[in-house]
């Protein structure tokens, strides 16, 4: 199935990662009635996770907002293969909740998760523009610089 | 248009602050089916960040408490301009997300985030009541000592 | 009234327990439409909390474990008192919030999120199984070690 999601993925030059298996016992997504709600992503590629730290700390606002892209990435990714392929279903991007792993000087958040944001927007326009928030977290599962978690509006 | 919940606003003396454009690639307010999502607000007033810094180091609790107000009254400005002026078609507050900077020794967050919790029940009484989250935050957006955000019922 | 989940939790030897008042403004559970909101819980047994302070330095990945169970059973306690003693009410659990207490370099939060999960799909079989966050918190409320929140479709 290709659609028009898909075409502006490929118009994009996007391509979705592999879904990766939990590491807990929970799954991607549940639909519930009109809303599909994505897991927590976290910059996994390939199996790995490829930013670990704390960004304004170990790691870059830059880093920090190519991990957030890569949660985004993760969320479609996941998103796809729960509506079977078919990300043409998706209405609106409802809400999306970043977790920033930082230290308590950081003050960079928004910058941050708008690595996720400007993703979700540039594949959906303005369907893809959402709520949000964004926060300091003391750390994120495997050492992840971040962590993205969606609610979605689906057909 | 002035309604019930604009006389109720008067009646208590308050004013909502002006609404302040996003820091980030996302929106105030979207509205899925009967719920309103309400992004992440911090204290900003006239455009600045009135409270700074960690609960418990840099802030008293009082602080806290008057910062997660300003939330709330950020929340509620928000939500009215999304809802075209007219805030008697909120139904329920139905979930607040409250985030607070803190040190890892802290351990009143409820108190904190009852500045919110409070103002939402003087101004809607029991459709005011919500459940929520209270929880500590590494840091948080432009240094903000707390961040609220909601998902409302409405007509 | 006594039925299948009732059931279920006498076979696997759970009692739910007391339920406690909020410690701040707000309500444990809010139904609006098919979805019951209930609010984060900490591990609260007879009054007390359970496991305080920070997974990884004060307290093991077991403990954690063991704080999210209970976590979890008050989240169960707290819908059944929302839904007159019906929990057979429960269609799905949709969404689980995990914020454990943490240093920065701990990275196991899914193990210890586990332990609320776990409990929800020994009960409630493939209806238990949700999409989650599993994130690190600076302190929570109470010095508690974990705080657990919930969405959850009912009929």
């Amino acid at each position: 199935m290709s659609g028009r999601i898909d075409a502006r993925l490929a118009e994009l030059g996007l391509t979705l990662p592999e879904t990766q298996a939990p590491r807990g016992n929970y799954i991607p997504v549940v639909i519930s009635g009109r809303h599909a709600w994505v897991a927590g992503q976290v910059p996994l590629a390939d199996g790995e996770v490829r930013y670990r730290g704390r960004v304004g700390a170990d790691l870059s606002v830059e880093d920090g907002q190519a991990a957030a892209r890569i949660c985004a990435l993760n969320i479609l990714a996941q998103l796809k293969r729960a509506l079977d392929g078919d990300l043409d279903r998706v209405r609106r991007i409802v809400k999306v909740g970043g977790f920033v792993a930082c230290a308590a000087d950081f003050s960079a958040h928004p910058q941050v998760v708008n690595g996720a944001s400007d993703l979700f927007v540039e594949i959906f326009g303005d369907a893809g523009r959402h709520a949000r928030f964004a926060v300091g977290a003391a750390s994120l599962p495997l050492g992840s610089a971040v962590e993205v978690d969606a609610v979605i509006e689906i057909d």
